[in-house]
């Protein structure tokens, strides 16, 4: 991703946060994370986030999705003795349409990527409103997409190794790669 | 503590989360737990939670301060295989004086609870203004106090066994007993 891409998806966000009135300092705002997992279309899919903090024993994190923004399917497995992080969703702003390993609902709200439905694999819907919250226990696979307002999504978990996490799509790449312009 | 006195805290709390904009669902609403401390002063001596998660992995609650409230001087001690409950406090509105072990800087910014001046022996001061947020290890004594305008505190942390907690003040009864009108 180009670094004048990652700006202004920081500056997107950012909004975002002041639009709910989530304060952040300002290390944390010029420090938002973008996800664009090398896939070159970050508003299709895509993900920012704020790490508060991620210690050998827990971890939060705010993640905001821009309208209809996906967070590709993707799994936490087992690290050496941890058995996999265990991730709690909790929306703050906004629809998140949340699916996860199990029974298929038949039609499903959110829209998969265009281009990419092989990587989409489970439909067990979970909607989630503001107050709303869903705990996904380790090695589950799961993807979820924001409604037409975008969402804010507080993760509580245990420890995050982001790098670890395993994509059904293969081209993805989780760390970013950013291009300077 | 009577219900009433109960349901009036409960509402006072559910009041400044509308507030700021924090959505509960319902139940998290009518459950709002109000600790007193076993003190009968609640509006000196007290805290207002919310508890998002509480799992053998992590915990996440939203932490309520009634104007110049305080949650009196405590700490978390190891309980079996647990080191004890490593905690981060990010404040989300108000001021949060925050005193923990180390340091005395000399003169601090919040009022000893009077009468329980005795109880109170640790004075390292961290003060956080929303966004900010500080972590304190396992088994460190700490105490904190809202401004004037009340505060809420996210509170990201290890598995919470509350029932442990350990306070300076012996009058102190973390769990609460609740009388009916």
């Amino acid at each position: 991703m180009r670094r004048s891409e990652v700006r202004a998806a920081q500056k997107r966000a950012a909004a975002m946060f002041d639009q709910i009135g989530i304060a952040l300092t300002p290390e944390e705002r010029s420090n938002i994370e973008v996800a664009g997992f090398g896939l070159g279309n970050l508003d299709s899919q895509g993900l920012e986030l704020v790490t508060y903090i991620n210690n050998d024993r827990y971890c939060a994190k705010e993640l905001v999705l821009f309208p209809g923004q996906t967070c590709p399917e993707h799994l936490h497995p087992p690290v050496g003795d941890d058995p996999g992080k265990t991730e709690t969703f909790r929306c703050r702003f906004g629809i998140v349409y949340l699916y996860v390993e199990g029974e298929n609902a038949g039609t499903i709200q959110a829209e998969v990527p265009a281009g990419s439905e092989a990587y989409y694999t489970v439909f067990n819907e979970v909607v989630l409103h503001p107050g709303q919250q869903y705990t996904i226990p380790p090695g589950t696979k799961h993807w979820f997409q924001a409604g037409e307002k975008g969402a804010i999504v507080s993760e509580f978990s245990s420890t995050s190794r982001d790098e670890f996490d395993i994509f059904t799509d293969p081209n993805i790449k989780r760390m970013p790669v950013i291009e300077e312009d």
